[in-house]
């Protein structure tokens, strides 16, 4: 594992948490399941198997000051900085890049930085698996597949191909990528059992996924290649700038992964969740005796199955069921469980009321 | 009409609209319905047919600054003060006295000033025949019954006896008092067709019910006396408050309208309501399309039969049905419209908690 790196990408930003997670503080800040922060998670969960050392987080400029403040004892010469977001594509190339710079046989584990992991060994062996195929088949591009467990119309899905011989787990070429799905489509993928969901989670070789991007997106290999020319020199950050204004945003499984050959998938299962909406948050949740999730402290009498968040007000609440409430000292949110995909609507409501504070 | 008077009762507090209504704002002083707070609307309402010289307030010293707030006009002179509250009877009869010393002649009408009243023209045309039977029979004791339009328990009853003759309106002798019954007794008093809501609304000369006081309720009757001996001199607050702290707390109801002769209740229709809960609130509201109730403009989505009140924070809410929610500076309540009388039980637990700074 010497040559093996973790790549935290925790430059995303989202609106599903409103009222929790503004512009100003994506869902990966927040403690949404417990005490740690999900960033704070991840590199916990890596800490495991990785040493400190070969953990890196790529970012943006914005965000530098959250990850100062939530993980002070990160190095910032192992993160690595953005001027601002161009989806996944740039991000991965340009860490990419920087690793393959540290060590040209660096193998790259790249995980987001806003998912939930509930069992940090079967996801460590996993990963482990994953960097042995890399070892041994350096053109391969690995990605983490979950076995379903409800046709989700939340996730992208892998569909399965031949098996791909391993020594333990289950590991199969991609036959193809497809976006989230209707319902109806969603109910096909589930019911042929060849559909796993993409958890987003790659593991490659620098060189490899750098080769990829040459031969794929050329507009990134080209502003790539200019970065490289200035690395170790005090220009690094301006050729950076200069480049990501010129690139186009593009995601890596739209850029590379639907298009390059070699691409393996893994399948796990893990107590995967990309932790998508308040309905999965309260669904991840131990709950008390009446199905309820309660958070510092609110009144309640004669509630049900109800995920109940106070910033510290207090708060009483009579009568209801199946009910999200997240009070924020500015704003608040009380949602019906199964339409907490809507909180999306009202994020897009504020931008054009004016109330960009808000967000 | 020149002997005639109005007496606001606005020493009440209540709990029963927390978080709005608090012990240092009670429900008269909430503009619930409208723009005037419901103490405002009745000084208006009676000056319709009374000059306001003629118009006075009974209250607790605790509420001199909130009326001086709100009825920056009202003259102290016309304000009846009780040291603090000990119910109907003691207030009624402190008022009376001041009302008989200031006019031997004086007709009362006494009103609580936190109900409401749709139908201005017939509730002044109900008052005006009150006072006409009062003109014609100095001993009667008149009362305002409201025709039950559904069987409510939040209501006292009054039995009707036989018709008491007048030109227009129809008035009958009292058989009985109740207080406020369970389903099950309001629903047989409902369908007899005798029983009518007592309004707390009062008419009757000042010296009639002194001398029901006198006959009826010895400890207030002594304690009046020496308060009136007071009068006109310097002394009359010291003397009030040491009559307060030595007379019991009765209501006007059990006092003395239970056990008096010649109690006549007068029977009106004018759109009467205690508003005694969100859920009246909401009913007496004018209602949007999706029959929601919408203050001070929240964000809402797939919202319906809700009555929802920002205080100007930023409130978004999704998919709801049936919902009083009311948001305040430091409280929130989310209730299910049908268990708004449970309002009382966060109150209690409040108190219970440590948070009567919330009270």
């Amino acid at each position: 594992m010497e040559n093996t790196y973790a790549l935290i990408m925790a430059g995303g930003v989202g609106s599903r948490f409103w009222p929790r997670s503004r512009k100003a503080l994506p869902k990966q800040y927040l403690p949404l399941l417990g005490k740690e922060t999900l960033i704070q998670a991840v590199c916990h969960r890596l800490q495991v198997f990785l040493p400190t050392e070969r953990i890196f987080i790529v970012s943006t400029k914005s965000q530098l000051p959250l990850l100062k403040e939530q993980l002070p004892w990160f190095k910032s010469s192992r993160l690595i900085v953005e001027p601002f977001g161009k989806n996944t594509a740039p991000c991965i190339g340009l860490a990419a890049l920087h690793l393959h710079y540290l060590n040209p046989e660096a193998i790259m584990i790249v995980l987001p930085s806003d998912h939930l992991i509930n069992n940090t060994e079967k996801f460590t062996e996993l990963l482990d698996a994953a960097v042995r195929i890399v070892s041994q088949h350096p053109e391969a591009l690995v990605t983490i597949g979950i076995e379903p467990t409800y046709p989700a119309t939340g996730y992208g899905y892998i569909q399965r191909g031949e098996e791909f011989s391993t020594a333990s787990n289950r590991a199969f070429r991609v036959r193809a990528f497809a976006e989230k799905p209707t319902q109806e489509v969603a109910e096909q993928f589930f019911s042929t059992g060849e559909f796993l969901w993409n958890s987003g989670i790659f593991v490659w070789r620098a060189s490899t996924i750098l080769q990829n991007i040459d031969a794929l997106i050329p507009d990134l290999s080209a502003g790539l290649r200019e970065i490289r020319q200035a690395m170790g020199t005090d220009q690094l950050a301006a050729v950076t700038e200069k480049v990501y204004k010129q690139i186009h945003s593009d995601s890596i499984d739209y850029g590379i992964m639907e298009h390059a050959s070699n691409v393996i998938v893994l399948e796990g299962n893990f107590g995967w969740s990309d932790v998508g909406s308040w309905e999965e948050v309260y669904n991840i949740c131990s709950k008390d005796e009446d199905g309820n999730v309660i958070i510092r402290d609110p009144v309640v009498r004669n509630v049900k199955n109800s995920y109940i968040e106070s910033s510290g007000r207090t708060i009483a609440v009579i009568g209801v069921e199946d009910l999200i409430i997240v009070d924020t000292p500015d704003a608040l949110l009380i949602c019906r469980r199964d339409q907490s995909q809507d909180v999306k609507w009202v994020v897009e409501k504020l931008k054009h009321s004016g109330l960009q504070k808000l967000l």
